[in-house]
């Protein structure tokens, strides 16, 4: 069994509290959106896909046990909007949170107005949509993989077995399940086909030598830690073939905002020859941003560069610039974006 | 006065001890060869200059000091090549020190050979010879400095201010005095055309955040710590003017052994037309290697990208990839190689 973001049944949820990764592997019940608001806060939980679930499905919980109006339609309305815009504070650049968070309200609006619905029935179908969110993330993860292992296959001469680069964490951490870049690595290892997968350290969080080690390890998919810092000299030396990572947010003309040392390995990979992929459920699309110049870049606190667990790594009051994405332009995304849906060129 | 990496009158030496950086700032004495054999070993001291001048310098005391033989010049040959000969095993991949030491040797030869010469003259000879080594690493830096700050400004429209990126430590604490890399950086500063410089962290040991950073600031030069995976984005966004870096080797084509991250900084910079610079004495210059792909890389061990002061940050028993450095190709190194006789394509 992989390791799992959440653990989701009707009226309970647990998260994996990543933040005492790799140290310590503690499950941690998740009653309400207060509890979730602020493990999305603190970073218990990251990967745009599984904050949104979590987000989501903490209010299923709190709807499933009781909590709310039960005798007036708009009253639950109320409840459920204000818990959403309570819930889309957490992380404000979590775009994933605040677009399911806007479908839900559109969903419960609908249903509202549809004559002859009870508050009981409201309640209920809120807690399905939220269910079939998961079902939705892990099914479209899986059509990813499949996806990708094709394509990346059928650009290999003789067909593998393929060596990777990816870069972050986009793997059942990250997610309900299975992966989006991770789940392409899953799925040529399934097939036989992966020889090897370099993960970045992905500094300041190390979310590639922490989490994506540590959840390719437990499946026994063959895994090396390089320095961010080595990976162009590690697609250059150790036989790379293609480099694949996730996305946050991917703007209408094909530019995507992803996890910062995104764009330095989409020049290094087109330097170098290597076809570069972003594996992506087509949700993360926004049609509404016409350009990657246009998503905004959140900036983080500098002590996560300077310091772990409280010992300071670097000089004393030094200025610290620490952006958490960047945005990398289409033309740079010379593989194709691997959806559920299929591989499309940007 | 800057930090220096080390202090020295006739008779006396002090090394900073830079594995207590950035939390003590402690000088520590160095009797003689012994001493900074460790001192080298435990990577109390680092920089391949600074290493062939503490190794170097420990002698002259130890000569300035009266040990070794004082009635026979062949019998002070002798003693002399025995510490050298010791001073080179303590890390074998420190080819500035192999280098001196053979040279140094070549001089005894030289003054033992010359009539009239007594084993006091002789005593004086070298350790006036080792005290003009660190004079001209001093001047060298001073003047690759003065050459890499005009080159730079006599490229930029308007003469300045100018924003640089650089890539692990290669100033006071590296050399004997005022860098190498961080040579352009302070001469810069000191014409008053500086903006600002971003470091990069400098992954596996972080020697841009807590070294660079640390005496830039101490010096008041305006610094900025970025995470190694933001330098394109740094560029990119923050309106880096050129990047500048140190060199481990230089071979006979122009291609550069650096800190691994070179490359791939290089290949951003010419991604984003920004020219790339590398600041290194002509010393640097390996005749002898026709090409970098004949440079021999040092893999180091993976507990350096996993570990910091004895806490785990990553995944356990998951295979590490730790190279100490890559090549950058001679073709990528757009503003030229920056030496203490001017600034030359590659």
């Amino acid at each position: 069994m992989a390791l799992e973001s959440l653990r989701y049944q009707r009226g309970s949820l647990e998260v994996l509290n990543q933040r005492l990764l790799p140290e310590q592997l503690r499950y941690e019940r998740v009653g309400g959106v207060e509890r979730a608001w602020g493990a999305i806060r603190d970073m218990e939980v990251r990967g745009a896909p599984a904050i949104a679930l979590l987000g989501c499905l903490s209010l299923a919980v709190e709807l499933a046990t009781g909590a709310g109006p039960s005798e007036d339609l708009g009253a639950l309305e109320e409840f459920v909007g204000q818990k959403l815009g309570f819930l889309v504070t957490a992380r404000p650049t979590a775009a994933n949170l605040g677009r399911e968070a806007e479908r839900l309200r559109a969903f419960v609006r609908q249903r509202v107005e549809t004559p002859g619905v009870t508050p009981q029935q409201l309640r209920e179908s809120i807690i399905e949509y939220i269910e079939g969110l998961l079902e939705k993330d892990r099914r479209d993860n899986r059509n990813i993989g499949a996806h990708g292992a094709s394509h990346i296959l059928g650009r290999v001469p003789g067909g593998g077995p393929i060596t990777l680069l990816t870069h972050c964490n986009t793997g059942t951490l990250a997610t309900a399940g299975y992966g989006t870049a991770l789940g392409v690595v899953r799925a040529l290892h399934q097939r036989g086909s992966l020889s090897r997968v370099f993960c970045t350290e992905t500094r300041p969080y190390n979310q590639g030598s922490r989490l994506s080690a540590l959840e390719l390890r437990h499946d026994g998919v063959p895994v090396t830690i390089i320095a961010d810092s080595a990976a162009a000299a590690a697609m250059r030396e150790r036989g790379v073939h293609a480099v694949v990572v996730g996305a946050d947010r991917v703007a209408a003309n094909g530019d995507v905002a992803n996890k910062i040392g995104t764009f330095q390995l989409a020049v290094a990979a087109r330097h170098l020859g290597i076809p570069f992929y972003v594996a992506a459920p087509s949700s993360s699309c926004d049609p509404t941003v016409a350009s990657g110049r246009l998503i905004p870049i959140e900036e983080r606190p500098g002590t996560e560069l300077t310091h772990v667990g409280g010992v300071r790594l670097a000089a004393p009051e030094v200025d610290v610039w620490n952006p958490a994405f960047d945005v990398t332009p289409h033309e740079l995304i010379t593989g194709g974006i691997i959806t559920e849906r299929g591989v499309f060129a940007p």
